[in-house]
């Protein structure tokens, strides 16, 4: 283990790809903190979640390049002299990848393997963590769920994650390309895509909460699940970034405590002081993809990296509540224009 | 289970994509001697392993269609009115996956996602199998290995065929397209290409000791897998084409004998009455991907469906010396064009 991982970064030349996007953008205010030379590579795609603002007050201390990760000459010029990838480019969207399966296709298994062959051709040396997910293991069979639960998506985008995870862990083993996966479970905080709804119920019943509006919980909102918040998934990136214990590897990176959509959902209207909850039946292009109950068993990633999770539920809530009321028209469209339910 | 699961193809309209291939073109025989009516789809893709003279003496009795699977319009016609596809198109060398990581996701990911974007729209009822691979398990933890064990590959092809196959379990569950997998184990048999040794070694000793050529064995060759001759890879598809209690599910089928990559060539030359042994140190990027022992627990398969392979190792091999002998020119190009090791 690094003895210091944020002395680290002091000086180093990384790279975030999807660095204008949520975990990106507050990625890139952390590792700025930590004195490094951050190069953020985003294609600015609409309804992806990117958004300059993300960047506002750091913008003069990063480089952005507009790039899509799809593109190999871009990104063979783009990764010399990357000391650490942040690889969290992706469509993350469950919903839009059982629409158009071909986009997720490109974005998350293509775009994974023009940004990896960028790396042996043009910089074998570099270090890669890619943002995984706990949509790999589909509908769990025992929790809490560790890592060596089977990896049994239940989309097309939990598919493509997987095969884009895969390829990392290839590169490392074939390549030499120290790579590692952190399989993030549901991660909230300030800068998340709260345009439409479908980036993850979280983000959205924020929105529906500040806005006073009803959040429809699907069935009896029995389902637990676990939450992260941004800063500490952030914490996980830095020290996987700086460890190359986690070469090869696939951790998960989950929340302290697990809690149903019923209580997550009555905690983020008494934070707001608005918005209500209303339980309705399942749509069925949803129950199809769900998964019920998950929270991950994250202790493989704290052994190895001293990593913990350290913003408890109500602080982070209140914190994102707090973001966006300060910040409301730069993430919501005006009046006439809003994304609404897709 | 179907009380009849030959008595099931009388009359029925089947389609095998990859159907001038290797296995295809077995089961295409089988399934023409049942009495179905039956269209192979195939891009005739030079070096893949389809070759017209794989249907020599049914070319009467079916319906080839030259086409790329990748092509959408192309799938969203012929898959009308199939009752059963069998897909089997794919681009199977590890090696290349390897140099050419692309064209093995355009072919092993798009395709598969065409195929099923055109059943979904074009032909929900039908029902699909696919042809998997043990591939995607990499190297396994305990032997042998059930359908329990990781999916971990090792290789560029094996997570894009690991990511077809879900794709086909996805929509299976979403979209109630009736699909399953069988994961082969090392097929071999008549009408495998053998021009080339990049798809798989069992093929090219095959054709190194008709030669009387010298079969290179890297390390010791005391690494053990489990063959299944192709006509009982063919057994496995016509039984999971006609039987409900596979959808939604993946099964292995493999070989009853593991065998030494030592024993089995010894045994090939035996049997060939020509060529000989050689022991040579591994090349790194066969070593980087190789996965050591690997045999197959079936009993999943054989419990569900009443599949067991049924030719001994020493048999199918002498089948398939003898099949070679009589129709070399068929598979092997003429002096000066031959493939050569890669």
């Amino acid at each position: 283990m690094t003895e210091d991982h944020l002395a680290f970064y002091q000086g180093r030349k990384v790279m975030i790809t999807g660095g204008l996007g949520f975990i990106g953008s507050n990625l890139a205010r952390r590792l700025v903190g930590l004195g490094a030379d951050v190069l953020l590579v985003d294609s600015l795609i609409p309804d992806y979640g990117s958004n300059l603002f993300n960047i506002d007050g750091i913008e003069d201390r990063v480089h952005v390049n507009v790039a899509d990760v799809r593109q190999q000459s871009t990104m063979n010029y783009l990764v010399k002299d990357c000391e650490v990838i942040f690889n969290l480019a992706g469509q993350v969207s469950h919903i839009d990848s059982m629409r158009d399966p071909y986009a997720d296709l490109e974005i998350n298994c293509r775009g994974q393997l023009t940004l990896l062959e960028a790396c042996r051709y043009n910089n074998p040396g570099t270090k890669v963590v890619y943002a995984g997910t706990r949509q790999v293991y589909g509908r769990p069979d025992s929790l809490p769920v560790t890592e060596l639960h089977l990896v049994r998506p239940t989309d097309v985008n939990g598919i493509n994650k997987a095969a884009g995870e895969y390829y990392h862990l290839v590169y490392n083993n074939v390549f030499g390309i120290r790579a590692c996966s952190l399989r993030l479970t549901n991660v909230y905080g300030p800068r998340q895509l709260i345009k439409h709804d479908r980036q993850g119920f979280i983000a959205w019943f924020v929105r529906l909460a500040i806005e006073g509006q009803t959040i429809q919980i699907y069935g009896d909102g029995s389902q637990r699940r676990d939450f992260v918040f941004v800063d500490d998934a952030v914490d996980a990136f830095v020290r996987a970034g700086a460890d190359d214990v986690c070469n090869g590897e696939v951790f998960n990176v989950g929340g302290s405590e697990p809690m149903s959509h019923r209580d997550l959902s009555a905690l983020l209207v008494e934070i707001a002081g608005s918005g209500r909850v209303e339980y309705i039946p399942w749509p069925p292009e949803k129950k199809a993809i769900d998964i019920g109950d998950f929270y991950a068993d994250s202790s493989k990633f704290t052994v190895d990296t001293g990593w913990t999770p350290s913003v408890a539920l109500r602080d982070g809530l209140e914190r994102t509540v707090a973001f966006y009321r300060r910040h409301w028209d730069r993430y919501v469209d005006p009046p006439g224009r809003a994304g609404g339910r897709a």
